[in-house]
């Protein structure tokens, strides 16, 4: 949907996406330091979690797939009309397939989930692809537009591939906080450079970019590392927040628990040590 | 061999290796979170399928090549003709040396599984290195080529590289189910695309597709997304319904073996203690 | 600043910055290959070094995004002019972000140092990102420069890309002294490539450089791997100069702390396998 | 050295190099998997290897420098020529840059056979760094060349870069016999890739090579797969033939040995068992 809308839409999906993963990773984490050694299950609060982002993924692909679809110029589920030998909305279809790939990824994390038969990382895998398929198909995408416009979606993919390499690294290095904060700090930058690409393509005020100066090319560069930035303050900011805040109230709570755990540690003195060599 | 069955052949030995893949692999992924903990030695039905896999790549090489070269308009063994001062039909000789390469691969299997002085990992080796030399005799093979045909390739090529890589990553992260089922995919995707190319080049029916034509570039980069789709999709349902079946089936078979191990590893809490650092 | 200086400044700022990471990281292997088992928390000692570094990196990075700024012919904290409709000074704002990412990456060192909160690694992706973040500023600033311009400034991007990998992997390779010397050495070919950029670009002496000579390129190429070499030299006469001066101080302080670490490790044999297992 | 001979000598250098680096890993390969668990100092035997091979690439390295330099038509030690202002064979010096670069391997491979304090996996390293440099500097040889000239220049960068590559893994995955065949594989085939472009830009017999030809091209890229399989089957069979003659003649002495080993193995089953955690 070429429109400022169009860019805003999955703009504010990935923005909000990335500030989930912040928080959701960052509770994660807390909750693998601070547990006791013997519980190694999920609790059924991080399952809710997985649930709830899951279906909001399966349910984000599915209303755009429809919205591409059925839009008042869209294709409305036609491919190839035959009277013009041409095929219909290609945009559309392109952009619904992308959707398509984040509704897999979601359908995957639900079902990892769920199951423990589905291996882990699968999850992981699936959104790794799907951003892998996003940038896969933006590549081709913006094939002979003019220079500004080209560099700008060319940007983006910098940001969607990287996203793609760190979420594969984490099918192998899983629970590494930082590189669940650096995907989700691209997600942001993913998702604040859409509302960027609008602003420069489809301005809201003011007068058109001029899209073949050299120097507007120069200044979007840069933009691209202020975004990047922010989007690295933001994540900091987040997880500070929700660490300290969550430190505050998971003290008043678990202060029995830790007393019993202190206890049962120095008890059992040999079986800690052989613990230990378990934990290497 | 340019012509629609030249792309159904090796399609329908990818699509054959593939879905032989995912079964295969996800036996053996059942067979290891199953067995007991004190066997390592891999049971002789997984040798004798390795027997049989590797004996199909050495003998799909061996034809391939057969075919390739006495075929009725194939070199006969003939690489330089002096008389025209030129290289005879070297699209045949490309082939065969491709197929070489995968036989190479199958003798790698037999021997690693035949031999414990192989060194583990020789046939994961074999196989990328065989994956690799096909992607780059196919990436100087598109050369000079109307777009849409040197586009078609190019897109072979991400299936056929991304295999080698993730092959490559098998040769150190052993026993990896995520990799060997993204590996059977991407046989899946690999075949399917071949019988997409014979669709595309060589119509059975209809009118001809237009080579220079863009949106026809941009309908193929998407349509092959959506080949990649249905390759999840399959090996997710193969690998489902093989999963299930097996576990029906052995589970009336195992419940004496698996009351038998429960008594075992109770009564002795010391040597299972140490067993468990043993596997970290 | 398109003149010597401009290229000098940052250039000692990298040599000091290699020269620094060479001792720094030499003292830590030394420490840590010498160190009683059980003490595994970092000695003040090197808590006071990373504090210096990042503040050096902070204050560094502080004063070059003024001087960039409030240098004469600079932007003066203008980005826009109205006016003439154009940007300004973009090459001293593109500068100014190279240097804010070597501040937050300074930042990230002092706060992984201060708090155990911050997750390990974090000053490392920073780092990397740092390199990252100039290296791809740097990539579109050689557009449409004459041929050696570019090319000389094309070889600082292998030292700095290869810089930002090697950096990355030290996220996930804790305290691997080939890869921190790696990275220093990196750090001081930059650094004395920065000076060869500023002697080819603007001689201080004698005649100006053909930039258009296709056998002035083949020499820079050539001049590379020699700067290469030097600091690959210095690096290695470094690290030995370290080494053997803090092997000679120490063996006279640490006797006796020696003696009472083999008196305890002997007396406790059963603790000594067991923890032998712990460190596998 | 642009003769026949100019490439038969590196050739030479590098198919040496492969055949030795094949032998002795299988032998460290056999000592790896044959020795008893205690014994982790290599023998003196392999420190003599070491040393021979550093010995080697030393030499080897210094007299290709003076041969480079001190030919009848090199640059005899002059590198500007300040009366024609031109640069004096580059060529030369080029080479002799890249030949630096193996000496300076040569030496790491000397310092960390000799001394502990050298780190571990230096000598890979600078391999690693041997084998960058040299792809790098042809990579930029090869410039304006008529196509052929250029092409099987630049395939020998694949066999390059990819042996770079696998030496710097090499740097992290220690005594991984996979890697090692397959970088001594990588040297065969560059060794039998030298001797090919001399075959063809410098024919000892026969007409002249078309450089221009597409066919060549098409060949030649198929020749280059052609060598790597031999290159596969060279290191197959000669790992073959060492393992069966090291298995004879070590059967004959090692079997009290082994004897005691087992006894000493059984008598102590609480310590195999710790000894068990401790190799996980």
């Amino acid at each position: 949907m070429a429109n400022f809308g169009g860019h805003a839409i999955p703009g504010s999906f990935f923005l909000l996406l990335g500030f989930w993963l912040t928080v959701k990773h960052i509770l994660q984490h807390y909750w693998r330091t601070s547990k006791p050694k013997g519980r190694q299950i999920m609790p059924p609060f991080f399952r809710k979690i997985n649930y709830v982002e899951g279906g909001f993924l399966i349910f984000g692909a599915f209303v755009g797939i429809m919205v591409e679809q059925f839009v008042v110029d869209g294709p409305h589920a036609h491919l190839y009309d035959r009277e013009n030998k041409s095929w219909v909305k290609l945009m559309n279809w392109q952009h619904g397939t992308m959707y398509l790939f984040f509704g897999i990824s979601g359908i995957a994390l639900v079902a990892s989930t769920a199951s423990k038969l589905v291996p882990v990382g699968v999850d992981r895998l699936a959104l790794s692809l799907a951003l892998f398929v996003e940038g896969f198909l933006f590549y081709y995408h913006v094939h002979s537009r003019p220079p500004l416009d080209a560099h700008i979606h060319s940007l983006l993919l910098v940001a969607v591939f990287f996203g793609s390499a760190s979420t594969m690294l984490e099918v192998f290095i899983r629970d590494n906080i930082i590189l669940e904060l650096f995907r989700a700090c691209l997600f942001i930058l993913q998702g604040s450079w859409f509302y960027q690409i609008g602003f420069v393509l489809y301005p809201l005020s003011g007068p058109e970019w001029d899209l073949n100066l050299h120097s507007n090319i120069m200044f979007i560069t840069m933009c691209f590392c202020w975004h990047f930035a922010v989007a690295l303050l933001l994540v900091t900011c987040i997880s500070s927040v929700v660490l300290f805040t969550v430190k505050r109230f998971s003290r008043r709570g678990q202060d029995i628990e830790i007393g019993m755990r202190n206890t049962a540690s120095k008890s059992s003195s040999q079986k800690a040590l052989l613990e230990e060599s378990d934990e290497e």
